[in-house]
């Protein structure tokens, strides 16, 4: 039989816009023995995971908890939950993972009605406003922070519209979670879905999502009890049914009640480390945390651009946890790349679609948004390029960081 | 703000049909830092546990890889991606988790002829066979162990069956994999799914699961590739897309793939914890592991016996891996688990639907399995049940189970 050798994976500096390093007290939570699903011990780690999760999302809201699986199981738990096949959903598209929020609509039976965005920029709130207005949509399903082009939409108005024609709106908040604000009752979001594995630093594996009475009342009104678990008589709705069972939300919330009705068993060690993640973002506090996201990004940005390298995407709507670089011209952004991971055991990233060997992406979320980790990417990429025979000014990137935190950097350096 | 303690969980011995203790070195795998998800080093550690995934299932199957979510998980992923809406779906049930697999078949709108078998007892392989014949489905869904009565299915024939008449054989052995033998490929099932949290021993929160090529050609007759990553013209086949995006086997195929096509961002440290779970399985051999069940099994059913309770279910289908009690008339089922995990630390399961308040389940499961576990539970289910005033022999259970491991035991007790 073959032979397995130990997991030793290398120790890397990862600057990607996710998955990113972890904390290692979130390591550690993950290498404590388990309890089994319903031991009182246990759902109290839940319970406290729902608190901790409404400070997070800035909510009251009652439904706050982890869908068990990726960033994307949230998605598709929340918009299977509320399209009943024939809603019109809104999806404004201005990056890779407005596209995913069309696929998993259409796949749950919507009729979708896009709007479509030039890569590199965001709508003015009013043109998705005017939207709503015209077309009516059940649903407007939105990304916060598109990753894949560096981008932030604001939200101003949008959430008042779809008050006003009874649309529900749902975020995905992956990118921004805990890195950016995410203001979920201020805003009048209906549903969020956040991310483990960017700005909280945890590892891939769960999708904290949150919801509130307005997408509750919908799931109730499809919601059945699981076949096996519920009386006799008490029969599925025909056409109302949520169509998956692992993402009923109105399955799920019993399990995170009280009631605590039998469905999956929750992933155990996942919770831990959700718990542990969000206990610290907590204890730094979210107001610091986002100006700790702000202050390292500025610090990159001024290395970036002291270095002679261009920036894409409108400055005025930069997400704040990813810097997007143009890949200078006749340079193997792929080489690059490997260089940087092989030698120097530093991950960035590439981009999708129209931007594929256009720019590099570069993270600063969570755990490796650190001044430690801004300094090494920049003096890597530096020797790198160089390396690579770019004309870019040598010795300048790391100088303009260091001036940048020696002025204890607030003002924006280029 | 509140503050929340630090993690530090009680130490439990569980003796539970799922989830169960997890050996210190999977705990130890999760605790190292993480990898990109498409870093060399991360995708070889991927390659690496489908290999051992092919031995697990005992399969020549290209296909066996991780789905990240709990074990219904895969459930959904296989049942959404191989049942097109309308389609026949064979179900036989013995147990809850047979009405699982018909409330997903349902959801994905297949049209599911159930067989009905009361709780405690099994199918003969025959009864299914006629129906295959009869009913001519598309698809034959069945569980191979049920936890929630402590069965075990026979496949003898049923896999020929659905060869013969075009069927596709979906076998749920969550319960079973890593500690009783499912042979894939020697049964002709075309789609397993397993769980981690039972005989494997890894914590909740992924599902393994592996098909064939008849399952696959399925699947490749509905793929899409992704919105956002597909060229332009390549548009969705109306009507046969997979109605889910998370589990939609062909675009999950193709990031296991060398294509490493973007799908979800693959859960790292669960990743890392199946790896070593499997490393440790394979390390044991298989017929030793299956062995070492059978072992346990047989002295806790000797102490149970030597006390003076009796089991549930019909013996000659009993699942190795799980022991179902009758609780004792007039016994509060609840108040002995209680008092057990209480006073004692150790977790027993009791039932679902019908069985409720009927029975008491003891799981005896991957790296739960042991001499000391099984000792301390009859040890501390004596204590409880005399100070619960059960009228049973007190003394003789511990003795029992020695004696039987004394013998090296090999034959069955009683």
């Amino acid at each position: 039989m073959k032979s397995y050798r130990d997991l030793s994976p290398s120790l890397r500096t990862i600057m990607t816009p996710g998955p990113v390093e972890v904390d290692p007290r979130v390591l550690r939570a993950m290498s404590y023995p388990i309890l089994g699903q319903f031991d009182p011990e246990f759902t109290e780690l839940m319970n406290e995971t729902m608190e901790m999760l409404r400070d997070l999302f800035q909510t009251k809201n009652q439904w706050c908890f982890p869908i068990d699986g990726t960033s994307r199981s949230g998605i598709e738990a929340v918009l299977v939950s509320v399209i009943e096949p024939g809603d019109k959903v809104l999806v404004p598209i201005y990056g890779r993972f407005g596209n995913l929020l069309v696929e998993i609509s259409e796949r749950c039976g919507a009729e979708v009605i896009m709007l479509e965005r030039d890569w590199g920029a965001v709508f003015d709130p009013e043109e998705i406003i005017e939207a709503i207005h015209r077309d009516k949509p059940q649903i407007v399903a939105m990304v916060h922070g598109e990753t894949s082009t560096g981008c932030i939409q604001p939200f101003d108005g949008i959430g008042a519209a779809c008050r006003e024609t009874d649309a529900l709106l749902v975020v995905d908040a992956v990118a921004t979670i805990g890195g950016v604000a995410v203001e979920t009752d201020a805003w009048q979001l209906d549903a969020v879905i956040g991310g483990t594995q960017k700005c909280l630093s945890v590892p891939s594996g769960m999708a904290p999502i949150t919801y509130n009475e307005r997408v509750e009342a919908k799931v109730l009104r499809r919601k059945t009890i699981e076949r096996g678990l519920r009386e006799k008589g008490a029969e599925a709705k025909p056409g109302k049914t949520v169509a998956s069972n692992y993402f009923d939300l109105g399955q799920l919330q019993d399990y995170w009640s009280p009631k605590r009705l039998n469905h999956h068993t929750e992933a155990t060690s996942m919770l831990y480390a959700l718990r542990e993640g969000l206990r610290i973002v907590l204890q730094e506090r979210l107001e610091e945390r986002f100006a700790r996201h702000r202050r390292h990004e500025a610090a990159l940005v001024a290395g970036l651009c002291a270095m002679g390298l261009s920036l894409y995407g409108d400055p005025d709507c930069k997400l704040p946890v990813v810097t997007c670089i143009r890949i200078p011209n006749g340079v193997d952004g792929e080489s690059v790349r490997a260089m940087l991971l092989n030698s120097f055991g530093i991950e960035i990233a590439s981009s999708f679609g129209p931007l594929k060997g256009q720019i590099w992406r570069i993270g600063t979320m969570g755990f490796s948004c650190n001044q430690k980790n801004v300094l090494h990417v920049l003096g890597a990429l530096e020797a790198v390029l160089l390396w690579h025979g770019v004309d870019i000014s040598a010795g300048k990137a790391l100088q303009a960081a260091l001036a940048f935190y020696a002025r204890k950097g607030e003002e924006l350096p280029c």
